[in-house]
């Protein structure tokens, strides 16, 4: 792989580590080596960039790292909003392209609103499904704040996520009953039962219908494959993935006007942060807000990561 | 108000009508009156088009009724997609544009895929907050489906309704935890309490930062009011709301290409129907699905109407 080509695969991982996400950081590093030994990932797979209109780009990822995919994915987009005010790029033949957040963020701090998305691997039934065939496909959208915090929302569908199953099973607890299905689709609040069961989209049909019109959006419209299509990585690391991702951007300054719109969401920052909480211990935040002081704290401070994964890192480096 | 201007206004209500979505259906007839007689709704407003870019409109509505305002963006979302393949529109100084499903299914059955949403005054806490200062903001994502159904997802960012828990009052039934919190936010299983407070957010800090995310997009990108400084119908009709929306249009021809996101869009609507269900009598449907088959029957059968709101429609007409 190009060092240029690692850079790219490599920020959104340290990004999102720096924002505490570690579920998204730096423990991919080995989980996407492996699939690069396994040809799962292409290391020198080309990314075409294939502009529809002046304002529409696709992507076909030619199976690279999916985090490379989505940089040079944003790149076009970059290029495409500064010129028409805004931008919509579908990409497809893509993998794991890491948490969205870090992607919102850079929008964000280049002044511009964000709407991005991702399909996965089927994870969860639709709403009054007893089976899986749709993903936990997140959302984000960002918008800029002067002073900060930016807006960054970053969510995935799920209630909940499995691990906090997991460990109401290992404490002996039962879960609400919005959490998960049995393996035939009932609501259970059996933490074991769950766990051969699905996760549930939050809302019920809310979420099971976002999950899908994200899907729309990142995988039909890109050409990228979607619900039962997409291959899972965690049972086939060797197999392509043909995941899809959309990121689109608006430019406000092309809108309402770059001061009318940062004078609005200083409005809103203070609004929503002199929200009266209903716990005084717990102020009200806006959302990624504090997925940001922790990346100040560790580009002050540095990041603290478990021996055994820099271990790994610098044995894969040497290999 | 104009005969067109009328039917701007109307069509979107009565489409509601027929898709059974009654709470945004003709019954707003009385209710947009009456803000019309108290000058909250201007019935002469000037609605303005303002093309920014190519891809890029904002709407200023001049205080028209807000499904006249939407109508007319959506037009010039149209024009917009179909030279340039996308189209934002933003909207201010509007009204309750109704249900967006209406819209929503008019950009399917076009060809286009659409996301759209508005704001609306407040009515939740933020995520942890103990005050109303997020709107329970709706969002609608389309795509055509050759054969159909289209998909036609529109959801709003609550749980549950208040109408929901107004029966649970009435019935001396407990609600669940995540409906509702009392008016000091905290989540409560009392219907009284729950009244005395404020709905929740569907997925707690992800619907809440949702809502905001789509106050983002309709409102302070348009220049129209969010949060707080939306103007209640409810509680001040002779107002101006300053609501905002947003509609954006993707082609799908100028994307992966019309033949193949047809073909995509027919597999995906079939892995999603022949999804094994739960309940054998509750087959898996998609988004929309039930209001289209609403729909259909109420173009071939007609509407049933409550004879009081007839009656009501009746003598407005006369007045």
């Amino acid at each position: 792989m190009s060092e240029a080509d690692a850079a790219a695969t490599l920020w959104p991982l340290i990004d999102a580590e720096t924002m505490g996400i570690a579920t998204h950081g730096l423990i991919r590093v080995p989980a996407y080596a492996k699939r690069l030994r396994l040809g799962g990932i292409d290391a020198t797979g080309k990314i075409a960039i294939e502009r529809r209109a002046p304002s529409l780009a696709l992507v076909d990822g030619g199976n690279a790292t999916g985090t490379a995919i989505a940089t040079r994915a944003l790149d076009a987009a970059f290029e495409m909003a500064a010129e028409t005010g805004i931008a919509y790029v579908g990409c497809r033949h893509s993998n794991h392209c890491g948490a969205l957040m870090p992607y919102g963020l850079k929008a964000a701090e280049s002044g511009y609103v964000f709407i991005g998305g991702t399909n996965a691997s089927t994870t969860m039934p639709p709403w009054g499904g007893a089976e899986a065939r749709i993903g936990n496909n997140p959302i984000c959208i960002a918008a800029p704040i002067a002073g900060g915090p930016h807006f960054l929302l970053d969510m995935a569908m799920s209630v909940a996520a499995r691990g906090k199953i997991r460990a109401a099973l290992a404490a002996g607890e039962r879960i609400p009953a919005d959490w998960a299905v049995d393996d035939r689709g009932r609501p259970t609040t059996d933490p074991a039962a769950a766990l051969r069961g699905f996760l549930s989209a939050m809302g019920g049909h809310k979420g099971s219908g976002l999950s899908q019109a994200i899907d729309i959006l990142g995988g039909a419209l890109s050409g990228a494959q979607f619900l039962t299509g997409i291959a899972s990585w965690a049972d086939h690391p060797e197999l392509p993935s043909n995941i899809g991702h959309f990121f689109m951007l608006l430019d406000p300054g092309r809108l309402i006007g770059k001061d009318a719109f940062a004078d609005a969401m200083a409005r809103f920052r203070d609004i929503i942060l002199t929200t009266p909480p209903a716990d005084p211990a717990r102020p009200v935040m806006l959302p990624g807000q504090a997925e940001q002081e922790r990346r100040r704290q560790a580009i002050a401070n540095g990041l603290t990561l478990p021996k055994d994964l820099v271990d790994e890192i610098h044995a894969l480096a040497a290999a």
